[in-house]
């Protein structure tokens, strides 16, 4: 766990005008679309920052918010902001007119499932399971499912069973109905695991299908323990991904701008923000929370 | 694991002399050479008997020995034996002449660790780490160098290290040795787990780079507990792989063939069998008991 920092301004999904550039920025002027993801900076010198995955640089990046400039001293301090500054590279081309709020989750939820969709090869005549139905979930079966791929989603609630069709699922399987899992075993070429609560790798592995990949973006509090069979037994992968670089996030808002794919969101005014903290610890959201803050 | 049933003939790294072939083989003449490894059928039917990783097969394959034929009644026994009998579909060519008792483990430790290196794509400017030098871990040594690579050892005895280099490491680690764990944090682009016993997968994989593959082929008697973040930070891969197919099989013998690649041995007659099995429990062994049948 990262540690908080306070005073912590939060907000790491982050769309907006573009007010002021400074003399040496080309690719943006004033009153373009701007988004701002996850970090803000980066090394720009590893192997990671030289590859366009700057999200793993070797010396760490800069933090959104609850981190440090890179001078690991400076503060960063986050989206919940009337506004930020940041350098040009950091900052992704958002081509969209009219409503944004259905864009500022794509900056980390959007991303998260994106690459790893991307990477394990999500398109037509494969099959894609997403497990947990939350606000990575819901984008990750919209995203598959506009890459053409067939999508089911597996999750605790049988009362998700809806919502997931209508995002695009042509499947569901109720987790906790062994009868139900027993029955996918081995169906998914891809099973992208958005959970973030204690669960079973070794019950999801036996869904995945011989040589395939089951890639995890969340993030359980405990070590989950793993059968070392579960991978042996059919050749298979168990992959991680942390968000995404800059040159993917672009390609990723391109993607979704073509695709019309945008988060499912519920706007808020500021003074709304600690009743949204408490609705999405339980869970009660569909599926992010934005925070408008021209009213703040 | 899988249960014993007795009475048992162990052994499934098999070779000998073809000294009688049925009406209709077409593959294998009398005085061939030929080879066994771990399974003896298959369902001949399913996608991964289909795709040639019969291993893989849906409905179980036959194993060699500790197994039933696809009657699922008929026991099979393995190699501590003067003759067997298989299906010339589950036999391999063995293009060797004079000594052969090299080339026996080759049917279960040199496929073991051929699959997952190929597959995983270890050449020429890849860094290869091995973790664990005794059976699987010698051969995947030999082969890794031999397909180009560059070779790590990673072990708890410091004792191996002249061992693994004269296998053709370029380097080792003492994997009890925190500095010496953490000098080699995200160096291999693969790294083949050949361990068995109990271990922190967490403290494997970073020693793995960015993008980096952990392979693991030792199957450890209790889960392990993994944490999430292993796998994420970095992007990296854990896969598991379990012996090869028919058509890998055959190509891994003739690569070995063409490289000189065998395994290291010592050969015993079959009155020394117990006495194997005691110093093959203390790891007293480089690297392979072979029991040379012509004896019994």
């Amino acid at each position: 766990m990262i540690p908080s920092i306070y005073p912590m301004v939060p907000g790491h999904e982050i769309v907006g005008r573009v007010t002021q550039v400074g003399d040496d920025v080309t690719n943006f002027k004033v009153g373009d679309t701007a988004g701002i993801g996850c970090f803000v900076d980066s090394c720009r010198e590893c192997p990671a920052c030289s590859a366009g995955v700057e999200q793993y640089c070797l010396k760490g990046s800069a933090l959104t918010y609850n981190g440090t400039e890179m001078d690991r001293t400076t503060p960063t301090y986050g989206g919940y902001s009337k506004q930020i500054t940041v350098d040009e590279k950091y900052a992704l081309k958002v081509n969209a007119s009219g409503d944004l709020s259905g864009i500022a989750p794509l900056l980390c939820a959007g991303i998260t499932t994106y690459s790893p969709l991307k990477r394990w090869g999500a398109g037509p005549g494969k099959k894609v399971a997403v497990a947990g139905l939350g606000g990575l979930g819901h984008m990750g079966v919209k995203i598959a499912k506009a890459m053409g791929a067939d999508v089911t989603v597996l999750s605790t609630s049988p009362s998700k069973e809806a919502d997931a069709r209508s995002l695009g699922a042509s499947g569901f399987v109720n987790t906790r109905d062994a009868e139900a899992v027993k029955a996918a075993t081995g169906s998914f070429d891809i099973l992208l695991d958005t959970i973030s609560a204690n669960h079973d790798y070794n019950m999801y592995l036996g869904m995945v299908t011989l040589n395939g990949v089951m890639v995890v973006v969340g993030v359980p509090t405990e070590p989950v323990p793993l059968n070392a069979f579960s991978v042996i037994g059919g050749n298979k992968v168990l992959a991680g991904s942390l968000i995404g670089g800059i040159p993917e996030t672009q390609e990723m808002l391109d993607f979704c701008a073509e695709h019309g794919v945008t988060s499912d969101v519920e706007v808020i005014t500021p003074d709304r923000i600690e009743e949204a903290y408490d609705r999405t610890i339980k869970s009660d959201v569909r599926y992010r929370f934005v925070v408008d803050m021209k009213h703040a």
